[in-house]
């Protein structure tokens, strides 16, 4: 197989994939759990996006998965343009989610404890985190997918 | 002349550099202009990143009027690569700047007037507008050349 790893359907693929899958759950569920995140708009902007990369990130997992344990689909050209659309809208959300929520806890934190309980900033500080280490990989995945594009 | 409009070099990639440096320019001069940037941390990184997309825009804008208006230059793998990747972050930063502006300002406005007087979060706002017409941008330049650089 000479595609260039991390592209789509290969194990680099699936580890990224999950990866996407796992920080973007867990920052789905560090902001829902307990938490009234829907008093800000830029947390609700958060747990919105997620919950669009989660189903995203799932079904490509299991793609990817069937690709690597079952039988490698072709490179098909429309489908990898999709792929690469796909996930380029999702990074760029998934950032711009994540650096609103970082801002909007950091404001918080300096407004006053009693806009936010220790216990709330720092979940509202993971979720953040979570959220960018999911748009460090769907950025990944997309750019790998993007390089494959031209030469098919 | 067969390359990719909007790659390096080109009369659509000298304008997409003009964009970006009038947008780029008008985000900083609001937000510096007259008014209290200095307090929240959002704001900080907007002038920062403004800081480094402006003279990079600039630097881009002059070798591609050299490009189209005197003598075009061969598109070179290595030059390329640096420029998509100057863009790559650049686009990023600035998104991630425009995001965390955005939601500050709205978070300002929600706490109340007292934090945010009506001149000084209007300017806020056009900033974070205009630093994400400045990413849009210096995100068409980067895929423009991205495009092109596994033909190289």
């Amino acid at each position: 197989m000479d595609v260039l790893p991390g592209a789509f359907g290969t194990s680099a693929s699936f580890a990224l994939r999950l990866g996407q899958t796992v920080f973007s759950s867990a920052s789905l569920l560090f902001m829902c759990l307990d938490v009234e995140f829907y008093s800000y708009t830029a947390f609700c902007c958060l747990v919105t996006v997620m919950g669009l990369v989660i189903p995203w990130s799932v079904t490509l997992l299991v793609v990817d998965a069937y690709c690597v344990f079952i039988k490698c689909l072709p490179h098909q050209r429309r489908i990898i343009s999709i792929i690469v659309l796909g996930d380029m809208v999702l990074s760029h959300l998934s950032l711009a989610a994540a650096c609103s929520t970082a801002s909007v806890t950091d404001i918080l934190l300096e407004v006053g404890r009693s806009y936010c309980p220790t216990k709330y900033c720092g979940r509202y500080q993971l979720s953040a985190a979570m959220a960018f280490l999911s748009w460090f990989l769907s950025s990944a995945s997309c750019l790998f997918n993007f390089w494959l594009l031209p030469t098919l």
